[in-house]
């Protein structure tokens, strides 16, 4: 039986044998429900923005690689394990920054490795992603929860692209903290942008509120600015794609500029993330920022908004150095600054 | 004979007692002329946007009186004023933040009002607007001129919106600059920001800049902070809809943020715009800051982005408070801090 407490979006899941998304580059004008069984089909969705979101796309690596698992004509370990190898790789290479997706393919190759058997590498891949997917949301209730008591009754939060129910296989990191801060009883207002190129916000952010209910503005990446400066916003919080231990975040494209607007009007700017989303080895410079291609600046669906042939710097996410941030948000509690030794204690 | 260094783009002309505009709502696709022989035409033109920037609309409000005059059927020069007055308040409508608009329709009115005859009127208006329309270019080749010395050879230059030829009758301000900038032997290289909701930056901005010849690379207004914090910004220069005495300058929304993210890494911001630009009158917090049609948010083109029926927050500006800005470029010269001395002296 559903938890009603589970926001009835459900992004990502697995059934006989099946990974199952919502279509998100078909929201918010329909909900689309596609069904994959072959992993390149669940590669090329996460590289064509069919699922994003840096939770999402760790849980539907992992199912990707279930599927290799049911796919793979493997007869002994070794063959098996080459195969997922192949897979992981396909899968990897899709969305370069995202750090959950690493860990999810990480997690199920370790899991295979540790079998005996081809049969034994299917049954434990297909359970231990589908345990990654139920954690998701345990995770994102404990997160929100502990992210809850930062905000007052009536607070106005604004958020960056979309990091609520559709990120994640439910609930959402930075919306689930507005989630669960509406489910302690204040009220909350959202102000959300629409995050081009791709609109994640206005498509996906505003679609999944206004499903549940929520008293949410939606404005053009221009006016974040505007909005602080006329006092229209009491604090921000937004998902991340990966944050080194140093507390360096790489988010959305846009998120540095919300940050650096939110510091200079004395809005506090929280992150919420999982423990997931911690890259414990790099350092921020050695992070690949992906590029993405022009079309998604230079048109909108079928609408051209840029001459023909043009040149377009499109990178998909940006750094948020730590003097910028308030609090990283986590299922295990929240770090504040200094977050290089904050942020080591999450993992003691 | 048309001289051979104006741009041949020509947004807004006289000719025979017809206004002929450049509708920039169809750019980038077509390059579309419009003819008005009705001054409600012409109000209606800058309402939606086929007509915009802030010296554009000054020469089209001020030619959209000499349609006024051709079409009044006043007898005397007291009925020619009154159904001036009808149409100065109707054109003066359709923006209401633009000061250059009303600076247009002002300096009109006195030349009717020093009229003798309706006949007199009639001649004189069509004279006086023609002759904003050629100055408008002649103080955009000044105000480049002065501009161009604060670049240098190599310089990348954002600009934000477009403050362009498709702005003024030809040559631009901001992009008048760039264009004296590349005239007087400096190489030089543009990024241009989407400008959300209406997309001027990547519509108009490129259009023409590519239109002559510049090497013009595009980004989304999200991408500002990535630009600036990866070097790749030498200086910004933008335009003006308004400028007052204390030097806060009022300008396509999104501003604001491209100045903080300016001076957050150190990069020189400066403004270009003409002295009709200036309001010398107002405190900065009496400028009414236009709203606009959520639908400007929601969809392009035909293209739906959000949900239906929602919140949107869809200012036309913001304000640059003067402590962000490095200069203001005028046909008169470079406004430097502090610019309440500064400006005074422009005026002196």
């Amino acid at each position: 039986m559903e938890d009603k407490h589970v926001a009835p979006l459900k992004t990502v899941r697995w059934e006989d044998g099946k990974v199952i998304m919502i279509d998100q580059t078909k929201l918010p004008n329909q909900l689309v429900f596609v069904e994959y069984d072959d992993y390149n089909q669940v590669a090329n969705a996460i590289q064509t923005l069919v699922v994003r979101g840096a939770p999402a796309i760790g849980v539907s690596g992992a199912f990707g690689l279930a599927l290799a698992a049911l796919q793979s004509r493997a007869k002994n370990k070794d063959e098996m394990i080459a195969d997922l190898e192949v897979a992981k790789k396909t899968l990897f290479e899709t969305r370069p920054t995202a750090v959950n997706l690493a860990w999810g393919l990480e997690r199920i190759m370790n899991v295979a490795i540790s079998c005996d058997s081809v049969e034994q590498i299917r049954q434990f891949v297909v359970e231990e992603s589908k345990k990654i997917a139920e954690q998701d949301v345990s995770i994102n209730r404990a997160m929100g929860k502990n992210g809850s008591v930062l905000f007052d009754d009536n607070d106005t939060v604004m958020t960056h692209c979309n990091a609520g129910a559709l990120a994640t296989v439910a609930y959402g990191t930075a919306l689930g903290v507005i989630r669960a801060t509406k489910e302690s009883g204040k009220n909350v207002k959202v102000i959300a942008t629409e995050t081009r190129p791709v609109q994640q916000g206005s498509r996906l952010t505003v679609f999944e509120l206004k499903h549940d209910g929520f008293d949410v503005s939606l404005i053009p990446d221009t006016a974040v600015g505007y909005a602080m400066a006329n006092g229209l916003v009491d604090k921000v919080v937004v998902g991340a794609d990966r944050i080194v231990k140093t507390g360096h975040v790489f988010n959305k494209i846009g998120t540095y500029q919300v940050a650096t607007m939110a510091r200079q009007h004395g809005v506090p700017f929280y992150v919420a993330a999982p423990l997931s989303t911690f890259d414990m080895k790099s350092e921020y410079n050695d992070v690949t920022i992906e590029m993405r291609s022009s079309a998604e600046v230079t048109q909108v669906g079928d609408t051209k908004t840029a001459p023909d042939d043009i040149d377009v710097i499109n990178p998909a996410f940006d750094m948020t150095p730590p003097e910028l941030i308030s609090g990283i948000i986590t299922e295990k509690g929240i770090a504040v600054p200094p977050f290089e030794d904050s942020i080591k204690k999450l993992f003691d």
